[in-house]
């Protein structure tokens, strides 16, 4: 069985917690039964990988998989990794996403994308990962008394992301340190506003409307002033025709997006001008978690 | 000449300065040019407005039209109101974008809705009850740098609004204070998850989802303690079959969203107990501000 799943940009600037979507960059994991346990990791980190004593994803799958079967069968696992570590691309979410998707599929059993989503809950707490992680696409979601509810939108194919991928990551302390213990109310209707004009211009496809509408006040500027040329990145890529520039995740990396012909004129700008960084132009991914028996 | 406008109900509970719609309930202005000015008032509080010494509608017309024509011509106004003051049903709002489309109208000055928006906001600060006065349907807003931006989704036939207007208003003293200096990020994820949720729910028409989403922790609690009943209006809308029940503006309205076939039971449900409140079953205006040649 081989089980891809893909990388996911959430917050999306204003969107706290609540707004995320799919690209299409993808982890994919064969699984085979076998008479012992055996990992093979390649790609994205592979060599930090695989001098951790645990695997995170074999360690969920197995919970998983026991769980539903009653069984402790031996599987091969291969890792064929494209989601960078900790850089706000939704790693950790596409490890549970496809290891609790890939455990109801060994084991037979049948499953909504639903269910998946709530028991990747208890791994992640954030569901604006999560949620575009199983159902691809752009994605609201909203977490209330231990659940997720959310709703889904396709992103038209002339859309591109342009990602820009730090040369390094935004340390948790100085992830956290960004947080501010309050917010005046100014600045909580910036929010509120924001993120509902992105839903509904996603929703319309009006995406114009985008290049004004994405102002964030809670998280991103003092997350951004952790790796500053961030800040030159936003002003290049609005300038080169991205319709929005915003933090991935809690970053590092900033996503950009771009009419299909925008996307080449900003990815050379920037890539001319961050030598050190990793630059990627990507399709959005409207499919999430798949399956391949 | 005759102009009419529809009543708003904004905040919509979480999307605060965010998220209005419109309510087929609607004020009608009848002006004719004329030697002298008089004004004629019937309908909602028409005792009480006849009293004032100034008329809010026929300050902003006169200076509007003055400004566009730069004539002072004289015109003969009869209003027919049925949205009622100060009850956060957007009245003050719908006295303005009609004031303001009716001065080019009748100075046959050709006009975007757009452009009434943006005048409209020197007199109203709050985006969410003039926008969708002047478009109708459900509208998303938000004000950037003096300006409005806003999309708007008609709201099927199929559904209906029941509000329950109280016996008296909220002071705005009260409400005042019912607004916090802060408010910590839990409660602002609450809001900002909350609002986009609504907005996905208006523009992928997937209504039933509002059941579990509309949650507010900025203003909704505090300000309903000002007028304790609309606990039980809430309580009482929602087991009977209302999809979604919210302080309309700043109240003291409530507002409920209902399929038509469950409408009638929330209305008959509340009647029976809440005598003293006005009642009312009302359709979605789609239009927004409307103008007869």
């Amino acid at each position: 069985m081989v089980i891809t799943v893909p990388a996911t940009s959430a917050n999306l600037g204003p969107g706290f917690d609540t707004l995320g979507l799919a690209l299409n960059l993808r982890n994919e994991i064969e699984i085979v039964k076998s008479d012992y346990t055996s990992i093979e990791i390649y790609g994205e980190n592979a060599e930090y990988l695989r001098t951790l004593k645990r695997n995170y994803f074999v360690e969920i799958f197995m919970d998983h998989y026991k769980n539903l079967t009653g069984k402790e069968d031996s599987f091969k696992f291969k890792f064929n990794n494209k989601i960078p570590l900790s850089r706000g691309l939704g790693s950790s979410s596409a490890v549970i996403i496809a290891a609790i998707t890939a455990a109801y599929e060994m084991a037979q059993v049948p499953y909504k994308k639903d269910r998946i989503i709530n028991l990747a809950l208890s791994y992640e707490p954030h569901p604006d990962n999560i949620t575009p992680a199983a159902l691809g696409g752009f994605c609201v979601a909203k977490l209330r008394k231990n659940r997720v509810y959310f709703l889904k939108k396709f992103i038209p194919t002339y859309l591109r992301a342009v990602v820009v991928i730090p040369n390094r990551t935004i340390s948790t302390q100085k992830s956290r340190n960004a947080l501010k213990a309050h917010y005046n109310l100014k600045d909580i209707v910036t929010n509120i506003s924001s993120a509902s004009m992105i839903t509904a211009a996603f929703f319309s496809e009006k995406f114009e409307i985008l290049r004004n509408v994405v102002e964030d006040k809670i998280h991103q500027e003092n997350r951004m002033k952790a790796v500053p040329e961030l800040f030159k990145v936003r002003e290049i890529a609005l300038r080169e025709g991205a319709l929005m520039s915003t933090l991935s995740g809690s970053g590092s990396t900033f996503f950009n997006l771009a009419y299909k012909d925008d996307a080449y004129s900003i990815y050379n700008v920037l890539r001319d001008n961050f030598k050190d960084f990793t630059i990627k132009i990507l399709q959005f991914d409207n499919v999430g978690v798949k399956v391949y028996n």
